[in-house]
């Protein structure tokens, strides 16, 4: 791969190109012929690649793979975007929204050198040919979609929908870049696809590239016609155009129209549409703040273009049946070997490659040079154009924690300062994506240094508080958006973040997955260069929507990540302000993770000094000396263990119950804010050793241990260790709806007097003991749930418990713990 | 509630109503005003109803919490359509797509009648009124959301982008329903509301009923502007004439109109509208076979219509300021409350109510009779008109087995057979869903019988295959409409399936949360009856994507389910044919549960007859005696255990392998249907007791367990057994791309290779005795891994292994158990 194309290429966005004439014409033609060569050999071909021999059983794979049916479209675009980039210098990413059309971008990285130069072994001549199509979906090869392995891709397309969310992503910040994004009409009916055509409104003419949709209308899926294909023509073009583009429509494949006309037709249309950008470019520069009507291609073409028209009998070329392999039984029937044949020399590959196989001169000549190559874009292997962020000093931001919970903090409203500094010393490749959630997940002091960039009408600037046509925050309320867009701007070298609301995450856990596994294998491809993590921020968690009610509550986004290959999730769970810092300073520094932090927006009190906070992250989990009373040089009674900030409000409450009530019990409090280090070593690698987890659990003390999430999570993590048997763990059990804090955690058992009871019921010694201590405590439960229905909200002596050293102290920030009114004030959903 | 609404009710679908006099606008104007001071009493008053006294802070709740401004549009609505349905007689559900509205929706039932009716404590008086209001988003209360506990409702609305899904899905089979879906400006920025717009070329104009889409235009979300009311009026008409609509447009609330005017204004609306849509139906009625354009209203009124407009000086009404609680501090300041009162005043409340505090007369009388009444229509509580299923014996269905891996079958394709019956006899109440799947995914049978449902263009019907303008086949490119779709089928009375890829099911991860969520509440509302279950069936397994790659493999949606109430979910993993059988035979006649079947679609041997098969199933796990090797009365001296069809394929192999080189080792194998058997007793309704599991899999013994998904679910479900630390688990872990089904199990050591080296290192005698059969294994490992390198396809003597019992008698289906090329022809995405 080459360095970086300048961003401020001279012929950037130039209306008018050289004519294209007819040798250009033929020589379109012929790349295309060669990709579809290329793409049919890499699904049928063992072996004698350019079929100097006649096809026979043999040289045919025992299983076919792959897709045939969108990909001559693809290599079709593919070739006439090659001259437009040779014509034009134009930096171009190729967003391949059919990522099942493999075979056709390996084909094209392979016809313009890229494939070669990154895999050595597939050379430039007849062997090389045979290695890249045995390669093709076979054992110990490459996958049969555009993947990871595929140069020139960010984006698999094995899940449909996300490609022109990620071109949006990619293009943001990348002033010069066009982004063609080919959007199949199967991929066109899925949700997210739907919503992410409204991503022009949220693009800036000048300071962003340039996405240019592609409408892949083949017209069918896997069995049947998609809907784009089957409305009227003028509800398709009303549809572009409200979704504020002008179409361009372009048909061909369908009659006896000669190929070098519809290139000809092509080539003039793209000419047209860059010349439409480039208008739009410089009527931006110019000052037109108006917003810009994007074109867009709709490319009408047959499913499956040049192959078999008709096999036994049955239409195959323009219909469903070419979605896959049109030849399945090519081995089976010497008719069917015969199509192959007679197909696969349609395209007279001796025209296309030299005696040695290499691809005629004119063909390549029709690429663009060295990094313009679609396939060599280095946006298309972001890690290349990473540059770290000049983060400022954590420290600098941290609260003031005199004793601890002696000062109280929102833990967000306090990253928001420091991430107010990270924009302004990263105006170029840092951006926060959250739907309608940015200020009431408590970030909003980034508004004193950017805006939410937003491209659709204005109205009253009082009204319209923080939004610009540029700024670092994106905003659409739409969690596929949200996340489709940062994917595509880290995968193209940048970082950000995603605030989201908890329970709603789970709208992208299908996109998460395919993240981590695009991640996993990348790690794997020593030509892919690391990019940023990717972090969220889930402030608006479980505990606190007791007012939005049961539909709001699920923590279980943290056990769909760590189903997922442990070198890449990371689960962070700081229980206050100082930690949170500490935590995102090293999640913005990490590199192909994905970070879950979960950290509550609510007033709560600060435990940690920043030194402290710094020492208990770096360790991940660790004992709160503090807050227990063990007695040196012997294990404790009882450990209470705690992950997450409501848990572990509650287990203070509770060691400081049992402090006064019980203060000859030995109680040692440890807590987690890197969950994955409560897993064995060999499991994760931050997982903890034995060794180490034995000397801070004990393997025969009772743990009771209080859990953000669903209980079973700390059992599925622990279930090796020696004293697994004696954890006992309270967390978040689907009990429903309630409308204070504290009652939602009674609910749940995960309250302070609960634990407390659990400690009475798992420590022997206590259980006649603290009969008398256990009845005062289910009736603290009784008292405080009676209050919540006659009054409306948690009781007093509940929400300002403090921690009892920081009783003087607690001066900074005047509210209680449990907020009976930070719920409201227009911050929730 | 009261007996359905006739079906062939005559008035049904007329065109013209009577026309709308200036007395019925000044009492849509009266309930409007009546439904909006109920909704802000509800959000603000503990005491004092009626205001008979100067307000008081202690009138005042101490949490204000609750959603004013989507309120006064929903309130608008409701009256109107109130008046469409008194003077037409048109049974019509009512849904929320902005479900934060539920005070609206409350105030509205209560207004109708319904309420009082459902909640018999909250009396229509002065102190039922109290109890209302008093309730609202109050501990031990109503949500502050639609919800479950919401009269009338269908649709949560917590979680937003489904109301036009659940909306269409309502509709089918009810050809007289209207349903009136409200589409809030923020939720139709979401991927799957921006969709499922496109339902409409999936309905069948006259056995289906009419989806009427009202777009509330109030135009913000929580802090921004949305999307669709900032783009010029002509894109929006374009965008909904290209979503094959004809929008009609209303806006009122910005200007000095009085309200007789605009409420006459949209009378009248509304009316045209009615009669379009009559005219539609009359014309299909007629034979007209053309897509009808249906109608829908573009509703622009603005946020938190009538509400103070200014508030300290910053616009409230009309922006999003006016989103959750417009007074947050109403007892914070004399000023506020004052406004609090002044803006509940405007109202009028002493003409609206009586002495009593009783609705007056007028107001009640625009409400329709009974279950014409939106908040009791009966298909709101769909258990109400549920019928059970007419199901064909499935024993009828059976595929011969004459011993244990005997025969060959596809699982799903003998499972469509049955299908095929159950449509037969059941037209109008049961329907699949999928996303363009169901024949890839072996039920093709049902196409016997029925069609796949579309209304859009046709072409040829060679090429069209089994579609046609009605159809018990749902296919749309989206799981989120199928989902959608089935959720609003199954809630308003009816069955239905949903088959897809194991992988892309996580794409609907959310929506099964909140149906899940809504489930466990439903159980818990006496007047909630029982709905059907919902099904699904993943018969594209993460074992079987070998050849689509590492996107296609995920086997984590059990792990998701599971996380949720265990009197909702259950999940089931057949082996074979007649296990399938025999579990969705249960599955189709079980109410309000979530039932996940994974089963594969590839040829795979069958173990159990019919009768076996029910026995298997009825306990849900049990050992397989002809597998195993075990002395009569002796315990074991391992047990291999395995849930789901591969993994009892390769344990079977590994049981094979060890009887005939350890013909001594005593071999239990178990096989479990029902995975949450697995479970303690304590935890779900289907756990074994410990007695029970510890006789089945022993205390001491080494398990040795195979299984479909992640492998510590396994863990997670039996860390409370007496002998879990003798579990050992082998199943999926993220180990992405090969491409031959065997290569895919060893990669992630599942395969019958490993399962005997797992077993030789966990049985303390074998470790010497049978090191030479322990490196045999590994040879043989390596020599499959390279026979796939070579040929591209699995050992022969892998993937034609039967039974060996089974040896003569495998003649039905002569397809290996690992089909070579069962992957191929059109069959996978």
């Amino acid at each position: 791969m080459a360095t970086p194309v300048s961003s401020t290429s001279p012929q950037s966005w130039a209306t008018g190109g050289p004519p294209v004439g007819p040798e250009t014409l033929e020589v379109l033609h012929r790349w295309w012929r060669a990709a579809n060569y290329l793409s049919v050999g890499q699904i049928y071909l063992l072996d004698d690649p350019l079929l100097r021999e006649p096809l026979t059983v043999d040289d045919v794979k025992p299983r076919l793979l792959g897709h045939w049916g969108t990909t001559p479209g693809l290599n079709f675009l593919y070739a006439h975007l090659n001259r437009m980039i040779r014509d034009r210098q134009q930096s171009t990413l190729y967003v391949t929204g059919p990522g099942h059309g493999g075979p056709g971008l390996v084909a094209n990285a392979y016809l313009d050198g890229t494939y070669s130069e990154v895999y050595s072994d597939i050379t430039e001549d007849s062997e090389g040919l045979r290695r890249l199509f045995r390669q093709f979906s076979f054992p110990g090869g490459i996958p049969s979609h555009v993947a990871p392995e595929t140069p020139g891709s960010i984006h698999e397309g094995g899940e449909l929908g996300y490609s022109l969310s990620h071109a949006y992503g990619a293009a943001f910040d990348n002033p010069d870049l066009l982004v063609a994004a080919v959007i199949g009409d199967g991929e066109a009916e899925t949700g997210p696809l739907a919503t992410s055509w409204h991503s022009n409104k949220f693009v800036h003419p000048l300071n962003d590239g340039v996405v240019l949709p592609i409408l892949h209308l083949n017209g069918y899926k896997i069995a049947n016609p998609t809907v784009l294909a089957r409305i009227p023509d003028s509800e398709l073009l009303d549809l572009m155009r409200g979704y504020g583009h002008k179409p361009h429509e372009f048909v061909a494949g369908f009659d006896d129209e000669s190929p070098l006309s519809y290139h000809a037709r092509f080539a003039e249309l793209l000419d047209t549409v860059m010349d439409e950008i480039a208008e739009i470019k410089a009527r931006a520069a110019a000052g037109d703040e108006s917003r810009p009507t994007w074109p867009m291609i709709i490319f009408r073409t047959p499913k499956g273009w040049t192959c078999p028209p008709v096999i036994d009998g049955k239409q195959v070329e323009g219909s469903w049946r070419a979605h896959q392999v049109p030849l399945a039984s090519a081995r089976d029937t010497k008719e069917h070997l015969a199509t192959l044949e007679q197909w696969m020399r349609s395209y007279r590959p001796q025209e296309l490659f030299d005696a040695d196989g290499r691809v005629e001169a004119d063909i390549r000549a029709l690429a663009p040079e060295g990094p313009l190559r679609m396939s060599d874009n280095p946006h298309a292997n972001g890690g290349m154009l990473l540059h770290d962020l000049r983060l400022p000093d954590f420290r600098d931001f941290a609260v003031d924690v005199p004793v601890p919970g002696g000062s109280i903090a929102e833990a967000p409203r306090v990253l928001g300062e420091w991430l107010t500094e990270v924009i302004r010393r990263n105006p170029h490749n840092f951006r926060i994506f959250g739907p309608d959630e940015t200020a009431s997940n408590r970030l909003q002091a980034v508004f004193e240094v950017t805006d939410k960039q937003w491209d659709a009408e204005f109205l009253d600037p009082q009204v319209d508080e923080h939004l610009a046509r540029a700024g670092r925050v994106m905003e659409m309320l739409s969690e596929h958006q949200c996340q489709g867009w940062l994917e595509g701007y880290l995968l193209t070298g940048r970082h950000g973040l995603f605030n989201c609301y908890e329970a709603f995450i789970h709208i992208v856990d299908s996109m998460f997955n395919q993240h981590a596994k695009w991640l996993k294998v990348t790690r794997e491809i020593p030509w892919r260069r690391p990019i940023a993590s990717l972090n969220y921020l889930l402030s608006s968690h479980v505990w606190r929507q007791d007012h939005n009610g049961f539909s709001h509550q699920d923590p279980g986004f943290i056990d769909h990540v760590i189903n997922k290959k442990a070198e890449i999730v990371r689960v962070y769970l700081p229980p206050d302000a100082n930690t949170l810092l500490s935590t995102y300073d090293h999640c913005l520094r990490s590199r192909d993770y994905v970070n879950v932090v979960v950290s509550g927006k609510q007033p709560a009190p600060n435990f940690l000094t920043m030194d402290q906070a710094v020492a208990h992250c770096t360790r991940g989990l660790g004992i709160w000396e503090w807050a227990g009373n063990e007695a040196p040089g012997e294990d404790p009674d009882v450990v209470l263990g705690c992950a997450g900030d409501v848990p572990t409000l509650e287990v203070l409450a509770a060691a400081d119950i049992l402090r006064r009530e019980l203060p000859q019990l030995r109680v040692r409090v440890i807590n987690v804010v890197d969950l994955m280090r409560l897993q064995d070593a060999k499991e994760h690698p931050h997982g903890l050793s034995d060794r180490d987890f034995d000397t801070l659990f004990t393997t025969d003390k009772p743990v009771v241990f209080a859990y953000h999430g669903y209980p079973w999570l700390i059992h599925r993590l622990t279930y090796r260790r020696a004293g697994h048997s004696n954890i006992h763990v309270r967390g978040y059990k689907e009990e429903g709806t309630t409308t204070t804090p504290f009652d939602m955690v009674m609910l749940n058992d995960l309250d302070r007097f609960h634990l407390v009871i659990d400690v009475i019921d798992q420590v022997p010694s206590l259980r006649s003991r603290a009969a008398g201590l256990r009845q005062r405590m289910m009736d603290a439960r009784l008292e405080a749930r009676e209050y919540t229905r006659e009054h409306g909200e948690d009781l007093p002596s509940v929400r300002e418990w403090v921690w009892p050293d920081a009783g003087e102290t607690a001066t900074e920030g005047a509210g209680p713990m449990y907020d009976a009114t930070a719920a409201t004030g227009g911050d929730n959903e």
